[in-house]
C-alpha cells in the first residue's frame, strides 16, 4: 500500500536537495548514490542511464530506498522506502527540467560532457514506507 | 583486500560531515540512514545502538555502503563499500568523540533524550572499493 509524504518532506522535495538511492548489487550488497530529485504527488523521480549500476540493478529489482536530509537541519531527516518503475518516455526532458532546478541551466549547458552519456531514463518510486523524523 | 582512501575524502571525512550508510534488510531490500563519522586510517567508523535496525541487519550481513558527499561541492562524492566488525569496547567514548565534533557538546548534554537508549555500538567499516568522484 503506498505511504503518503508529509508537507515538510514534501516542501524539502520540491527544493534543490540531494537524495543518497540505495539499490541492491546482483550479489545482495548495498549500493548507494547522490542524485537530483523531483516530487509527483507522492511518488519520487529520479534520473539515470541505461549504463548505470543502480538502473542495471532495479532492472532486476525494483526495491529501492532513498534518506532525504534537511541542509538546513540536518538531524531531520527521512528515509522513503518504496518500489522503482522505470521508464523512457520524457526521460530527456526530466533532466533538463533537474539541471534547471539544481543549476539555472539545461543540462547540455551544464556538463557538455552528457552529449556522450548512453540513453536516459526516468526512475519513479511509489512510497510504501517513510521512516525516520519527518 | 582493503583499499586506501584519497587525501580529499579523508579530509572530508576528519571534518563534521553526515555520511549515509547503507545496509541490506532480512528480505534483501536496502535500508539508509545519516550518521555522523569519525576515520581512523583508511577505516570508517560509525556508532550505533543495538536495538537499531542497521546494527540488526549487520550483524546478519556486514556488507555495507556509505556516501560521502562533499557539503559545499555537492557533485564531488564517493562511494565507499566494504565489511563492518561491530565492538562494544570503547563505545561510550566515541559517541562522546563524535558529538563533540559535531556539536560542540557532550552527547548526554546534545541529545538528553539519550539516557533512555539501548547500548552503544561502533561500527568500524574496511573499505574495499571506493567509487565516484575523489
Amino acid at each position: 500500500m503506498p505511504a503518503a509524504l508529509s508537507d515538510r518532506l514534501k516542501s524539502l522535495l520540491d527544493g534543490p536537495v540531494f537524495i543518497v538511492v540505495g539499490t541492491v548489487q546482483p550479489d545482495g550488497s548495498p549500493q548507494l548514490s547522490p542524485v537530483w530529485v523531483k516530487r509527483d504527488g507522492d511518488q519520487v523521480l529520479f534520473s539515470t542511464t541505461v549504463d548505470r549500476r543502480k538502473k542495471k540493478n532495479l532492472d532486476r529489482d525494483p526495491r529501492v530506498s532513498v534518506v532525504v536530509q534537511d541542509p538546513q537541519m540536518p538531524y531531520v531527516y527521512a528515509e522513503i522506502r518504496g518500489t522503482a518503475e522505470l521508464s523512457t518516455q520524457g526521460a530527456r526532458e526530466l533532466i533538463d527540467e533537474l539541471s534547471l532546478k539544481y543549476t539555472g541551466k539545461k543540462y547540455a549547458e551544464f556538463n557538455p560532457a552528457s552529449a556522450e552519456d548512453a540513453d536516459r531514463v526516468i526512475v519513479r518510486i511509489t512510497p510504501e514506507k517513510v521512516v525516520g523524523m519527518m
